[in-house]
């Protein structure tokens, strides 16, 4: 049970932020911190590329070091990837420079870039713009935030949610980026969840792994994945309420909540995928494992010829069926139902016997749900995309110049 | 050494083939028949998918139970899959149709298709169609043939050449088609390749496994498999040469030929890719291995952030050390060099140091080369693309309807 409210990360108790402009861009905001008036426990969760930007280095450091932190700052406009011995030196003086604007140690600050890849970062616009933004934290400035860490995004992306425990009431909250190059094990995206809770750092540290693996890992625009991806999460205890047992009622009801909000969050990032014109959650069910159901359901939502059909509003459940054929699962081919909402398209035996203004009903639609089921056991699992069109090729072919 | 001669599958001695139109597309060419006048040694590779077309099951039944054929019998504009039991006997029926055309038995004839997935063969033009088409056959008639199994094809795509051995000289010939949902694997795509010499059927079907993993399993479009996917091969003897030893410089010649035959057709293909404008080549070099050179090389290959950024003429190099970054090999980032055509654009420890004009100059060509080495050991690999475009998305937002 949660109850969405205004804001973001600045919702829960202790927690303030802000967004402000430094340079790095031209004239949008690109500097942004988040700041927790107490020592809050940290978790992070990061890309598994091979290339790792400078930023994702400092930041595993810092919480392989200490369990807790208290800022985090970001920067949009420069990844600070691929940049050597100079972009690791740069990372750490983001980190430096944000901890003396707000009187903490070093060790206590998160850093977190995005944006283009092999440069490296204007220091002399960004080390004053950081103090600037250190100036600027505000109780409300979740949204400014938000809009300081976005690039291609076409809206900022933040939601809280507030949380009835048997305890009390916690709130969580999180502003995310991400629109072009998302993919699964989360390309190109940043996520930042606060919480009032108080949590032992394994017990957060476990909690955010699994719910992204259940949210920013399943959703997929182009199958890239990025330098820069993380999901940051700091656990303040503002609230007064401390969950230890991961098998309580009130830990399940908090689990619960961050999946949710991570979850919302994931859609945000497909609703904005890069020239999409619509939002396609695949579901595979009566799978053997939640794992296969998984595999099955990213195949599908990485076809470029699915993603075009959809597009295209043609009901093309052969190339849906080819996608689980490749995925590298086992299953019976001729076992499988393919819906397109609540119309089945494609049932066992390959029986087709669908109209054709049904199916194209739903394609007009601008979200579209696609349940395909493997009749193998008793799995499920979804993963959300949009379409493939004109305007992604558009963007891409032209974002660097 | 190979010399190129015009022809394709009828270069070789003792082969006819033919390719005549029977009503399935509208007005083009969709049946042809390749015909061996003596039995020749068969081999196949298929595709990799779960979900296989009844051709792919009659044809790989065929091939298990005897290792010479005398015929392919194959149709374009519909695939004959997910037809269920119905859609194998009409499989059947096509190689039986075929060989009481020819005078020989059912179990010489090897059966193919290429087109919508999900429908049923139209038996009734079909079946007079193999007849007529038989009666077509002709020592000369390669050109049709390839012309009859295209789809989305915009060229026949056919190449013979003449191997000098020591022991006399031998021919190969072959016809492909393939354009959309071409990837690793073979999406899409059919290749039939003919030869006058003789060789042991096991050796065969080694030669063509390896040849095929080299060439049609490195080329890719947009990452999808299909359903459909198949390399046939006839060794006829007619030469009067035989290849026994796999060791020998005869059959070192034979094999090399046969790489060349089937990599010029894998280019084609590509060149023929949905909506493309360029011919990528992406190298990886100094990789610990083939195999990871391979995986390092498909995901750049595979990546729609990259293939766009080529379209667009942008030299965007953090895309491609991304797609290396997440393609699963082992490597150390810093010690990256990427090269376009000649031009140096990174070099180790992140070194940039190019000018844009000429990444331009080679960007703006029509095929482009890429090198990426990766400084971890002495193995290399290529595979072949294209960029991706808006007109792919068109293509394939509509094709079905």
């Amino acid at each position: 049970m949660v109850h969405e409210i205004p804001s973001g990360v600045t919702a829960p108790a202790g927690f303030s932020a802000a967004g402000t402009h430094c340079g790095i861009k031209r004239s949008r905001r690109d500097v942004a911190i988040i700041h927790s008036h107490t020592p809050a426990v940290a978790a992070g969760v990061f890309t598994a590329s091979r290339v790792q930007a400078a930023p994702v280095l400092v930041s595993k450091q810092q919480l392989r070091s200490s369990s807790t932190a208290r800022a985090i700052v970001i920067n949009s406009g420069n990844a600070n990837a691929c940049t050597g011995e100079r972009g690791l030196n740069d990372a750490w003086a983001m980190a430096e420079a944000c901890a003396t604007a707000l009187g903490i140690r070093r060790t206590d600050v998160l850093v977190s870039s995005t944006g283009v890849i092999g440069q490296y970062l204007p220091m002399d616009k960004l080390i004053p713009g950081i103090a600037h933004c250190a100036r600027a934290l505000d109780g409300t400035g979740s949204h400014d935030a938000a809009e300081a860490i976005m690039t291609t995004d076409t809206f900022p992306k933040e939601l809280a949610v507030r949380v009835p425990l048997r305890s009390g009431t916690i709130v969580l909250g999180g502003i995310a980026k991400g629109s072009g190059m998302i993919a699964p094990n989360m390309a190109t995206m940043l996520a930042f969840i606060t919480t009032d809770v108080d949590l032992p750092p394994a017990v957060l540290r476990n909690a955010l792994r699994k719910a992204t693996d259940r949210s920013f890992n399943r959703i997929t625009v182009d199958g890239d994945t990025s330098t820069n991806d993380m999901v940051l999460m700091l656990a303040n205890g503002m609230s007064g309420i401390r969950l230890e047992d991961p098998g309580s009622e009130d830990f399940i009801r908090f689990y619960n909540a961050l999946e949710y909000v991570l979850i919302r969050l994931s859609k945000m990032i497909v609703m904005d995928g890069e020239g999409a014109t619509k939002f396609i959650e695949i579901t595979v069910a009566g799978a053997a494992t939640e794992q296969a159901a998984v595999q099955a359901a990213k195949a599908i939502a990485n076809s470029n010829l699915v993603k075009t059909a959809i597009h295209g509003q043609d009901a093309n459940w052969g190339r849906i069926l080819a996608a689980v054929g490749y995925s590298g699962i086992e299953f019976e081919p001729a076992e499988v139902e393919i819906f397109f909402g609540n119309v089945p398209i494609l049932q066992r035996n390959y029986a087709i016997d669908f109209s054709e203004a049904d199916a194209t009903r739903i394609l007009q639609q601008k979200e579209i749900s696609i349940t395909v089921d493997l009749h193998q056991g008793q799995s499920a699992a979804s993963v959300w995309t949009c379409d493939l069109t004109r305007e992604y090729v558009e963007i891409n072919a032209h974002y660097r110049t």
